[in-house]
């Protein structure tokens, strides 16, 4: 009986520490999803914001850089925002997570949404790199000429704001490995 | 006694019907494997072997353009390769699955490398779309102007190698999924 007794509480003891992994795991996924929720918001928001008017206007043009004149930047800001939002929404799955480390079906949910949306968000941060290197170099071959040496600050501005996408995209690669680790825990 | 066999027959039931399931995931998982070779290979070969030049030649300027004219496209076929390449190697791993069904840690370790590999064919492939989307449409704000028109051929070769990618990147959230799932059922 004795040994038993001693056998029961070491299965606990180790069960209540797999919890506590598993927890942990959680808490975590819940920091990353606010982090990456910051990240793409100050994407969006930087992006959108961007203009720039050169000191100088002819009769009939005024010269005028906005975001919107490429539609890639335009696809950029939205998904942005559609990440945003959903790794807001998504933290109620992931408190819900930590409050109970067993569930699984709600964690393969996740870790299918969390791909689809790392695919869109990789989709819209390349695309929008792939603009902003012809942006800065141009291209000779197919005569598409650099814009940066006239707009210099919207360059440095839509430069900046992929920052915020790249590194939403990396932390959506660790959330979607902590999610699979969760899983094959319980 | 009799009833104690009856049940321990279920269970092996059971236990058999869930391998079996396990197995038909591993062995779609390896046809998908197969699949995204095919397409990420010939989305890389149909771009690389895209050359048109204009029947038309000036003093100077021979007018020809070639894939590598524009280093998106070249990342592009760079990254189809590295991806069709990835997808070989991971049969192995896939053919193991499916012998033994039970394992998780390889499974773990190839969801991982396949979320890495979606990251990268999808920064790939939506690169080359917004590059292809510029050639296709020009941008009057920053004075691309299309490519197009003159090299036409060219145009829609370029256009119908993304094709194959985007299968790629399709086929790769349903493996993550159904690697999911595998771990999920272990």
């Amino acid at each position: 009986m004795k040994g038993d007794s001693i056998e029961g509480g070491e299965i606990s003891k180790v069960t209540s520490l797999r919890k506590g992994v598993t927890k942990g795991l959680s808490i975590m996924d819940f920091i990353l999803r606010i982090i990456g929720a910051i990240a793409t918001l100050a994407s969006a928001v930087s992006m959108a914001t961007t203009n720039e008017t050169l000191p100088f206007v002819t009769q009939f043009v005024r010269f005028r850089a906005e975001f919107d004149d490429l539609p890639t930047f335009m696809f950029f800001v939205t998904a942005n925002s559609v990440v945003c939002g959903y790794l807001v929404l998504s933290l109620v799955l992931s408190i819900f997570h930590i409050v109970r480390s067993s569930a699984v079906k709600t964690r393969i949910l996740l870790v299918i949404l969390d791909t689809v949306i790392l695919g869109l968000l990789t989709a819209a941060a390349s695309a929008a790199a792939a603009i902003v290197y012809i942006a800065h170099k141009g291209n000779s071959n197919t005569n598409w000429f650099s814009i940066c040496q006239q707009y210099n600050n919207f360059c440095e501005r839509i430069s900046g704001s992929l920052i915020g996408s790249f590194i939403a995209v990396f932390l959506f690669v660790i959330l979607i490995l902590l999610g699979a680790v969760a899983i094959s825990r319980n």
